[in-house]
């Protein structure tokens, strides 16, 4: 997507053609930093620091940074030594293994002199595969948008509410809940977004807010609170989220908030499409809100806010009384009966046990 | 309720026995600074810049301004500009107009030597009044709290989920959704309360976590988007919040997000009740979502936060990218169906119009 008017990922090889370029995350919105990745080192600081974030583009900074650690030392040990860096920076990450293991299992058989070059090929991959998936998802999600803006009067926009940072910054390209909303503005559709800030990290405000200015998509940012307000007022056309983990049966696991949207959805007959690739589906899990953990974070993510002070430096402040304790649960689950339909790479499915297993045959377990 | 240790109110009579000394809620929750108040600008200044705010603190403020007035001028042309003065400084607060009312109307058949000492009388029993109320709904809200802490075992709290600041700190004392919990703490009874940072204005972070940490209720400051998942997960026994209008058939106007937790709180049969004084019953309105106009305020509210910086100045910090647009509804209505019941001065009622008609027979319009 566009930054500045020229189009961008969020992870790419430079024009030396052997390092990496990520864009520095941690300083959106309010500065855009590359940042060159060389070593093995940089890859994972780059990872536990969450410069980069978004399961999908840890999965490919993750390869990329296997790549630079076979340029150093393809023997065993090297691979070795870099799984376990690698693996280390976010153990939670779904992606990240995965691509960790598809490395490993390529270049395990190769002469260590053929293992950086493959590893190079394999992470190219690996980001391709991500921005197909992301453009299949944007595809069907966009057929959506379009029946909606057949409803509308010329010069009337598609009004979509997301919650967190779905976006592309959060995948190579594309983003999952993004996809089919810059599909649309391409299109020439009229769209707004109502960005959730999405406390406590304020993923909606720094990361999906400046993404969408950036592309030009017309968009407003809301805090969390207004969303049902919005709804009841006929305000609202669709609603579109990701999923950081999806049930077998359907339940959704996404960012904290997700679920109180989804009730508000409901209660005014506003559809609530969940953008995921089949990769987020755990096929061992049947009950979201009774088998997913939940994660809790430090409560200086809640009682401290990050921004930029009159005179343009990025400082902390604390919001509440000195002291106080805090709860910060990460996610919440939203069961499958408030889902309108989960749009996957394949296509809009129900969230049902039976249309994922239908959707998805080759990945069922047994 | 208690500041360190000390009972306090949020307005009440100097030592000298002739000025008031109210607290700057601006200040806090960083610091605790006292405001005296000589003359009827003090007292206009600190309604309108929000030194006091909550709609029964407005109402006493404005009748203890109209007092300072009455001692410097109680001519009738001095009434007329007192009246006008205060009602300007903030025209849609339903107290402050019917305060100024009351004192005009008590006021005018006096000669004008009488008057300084009748409005203070006035005032005084404005502020008596609404302590009473509160106490009132106290003690109703306390008998629902006994209910539930009957069904737990020794050493469990009952957990309460508020929204927004209906404390102390928006009444003369003890709040309105606060005074049920306050009395249970006072009792004996174990109680937590997680509390809702209430983005936008964080009333929640900034006013109800330092009045409930300084009467020493245990409490947990929670971002807005957490409420869903703890219900989920039998995590709150209780919501209490308050109402800034409530229509003649038990729709609530409320700070925005309260809707969003009615929603949670009947998805997952949680107990869901708004602790109201009666004055706030709108006897011209039936439908709150159709009828009830939602301000709308200024886009700084959501882009800028106010915060301490870790060398103790309290400094604002933009969380968005440079001119992003911004939609700020402060208030959404909760139909009647998603509220458990409404705690009132005089009993616990049904949020229907045939309740709360028998409730209060005499407000009743015709």
């Amino acid at each position: 997507m566009n930054v500045d008017g020229v189009a961008c990922r969020s992870i790419w090889v430079n024009a030396d053609g052997c390092s990496i370029d990520i864009i520095d995350q941690t300083r959106l919105p309010h500065a855009f930093v590359v940042r060159n990745l060389c070593t093995l080192q940089q890859a994972c600081n780059a990872i536990r620091d969450m410069q980069v974030r978004g399961a999908p583009l840890i999965g490919a900074t993750a390869a990329y940074g296997f790549y630079l650690a076979m340029r150093d030392d393809p023997s065993g040990a090297g691979m070795e030594q870099a799984y376990q860096l690698l693996f280390d920076t976010r153990p939670t990450a779904v992606n990240l293994r995965w691509a960790l293991d598809r490395l490993k299992a390529a270049l395990l058989p190769l002469k260590t002199t053929a293992r950086a070059a493959r590893a190079f090929e394999e992470a190219n991959r690996i980001a391709a595969f991500d921005i197909d998936i992301n453009h299949a998802i944007g595809c069907h999600g966009l057929d959506l948008i379009r029946q909606l803006a057949a409803t509308k009067t010329p010069g009337e926009s598609v009004n979509i509410l997301t919650h967190c940072n779905a976006g592309w910054l959060a995948t190579v390209d594309w983003g999952t809940a993004t996809a089919p909303i810059y599909m649309a503005h391409d299109a020439g559709i009229a769209v707004h977004v109502w960005v959730d800030e999405t406390r406590p990290r304020n993923q909606g405000a720094s990361l999906t807010a400046w993404e969408l200015g950036q592309h030009g998509v017309p968009h407003s940012l809301i805090v969390d609170n207004l969303g049902g307000h919005l709804m009841q007022h006929g305000m609202v056309d669709l609603c579109l989220v990701g999923s950081d983990r999806t049930t077998r049966s359907g339940d959704v696991c996404n960012k904290v908030g997700t679920y109180l949207k989804a009730l508000a959805a409901r209660d005014n007959n506003v559809p609530f499409y969940v953008c995921l690739p089949s990769t987020t589906i755990d096929w061992n899990i049947d009950d979201g809100i009774e088998e997913i953990p939940i994660e809790q974070r430090d409560g200086e993510e809640v009682s401290r806010i990050s921004g930029k002070t009159a005179d343009g430096k990025v400082v902390d402040v604390q919001i509440s009384p000195d002291g106080t304790a805090v709860a910060n649960y990460a996610f919440d689950v939203t069961p499958a009966q408030l889902v309108s339909g989960l749009i996957t790479e394949a296509a809009v499915i129900d969230a049902s046990s039976e249309a994922i297993a239908a959707a998805f045959p080759e990945r069922q377990r047994q």
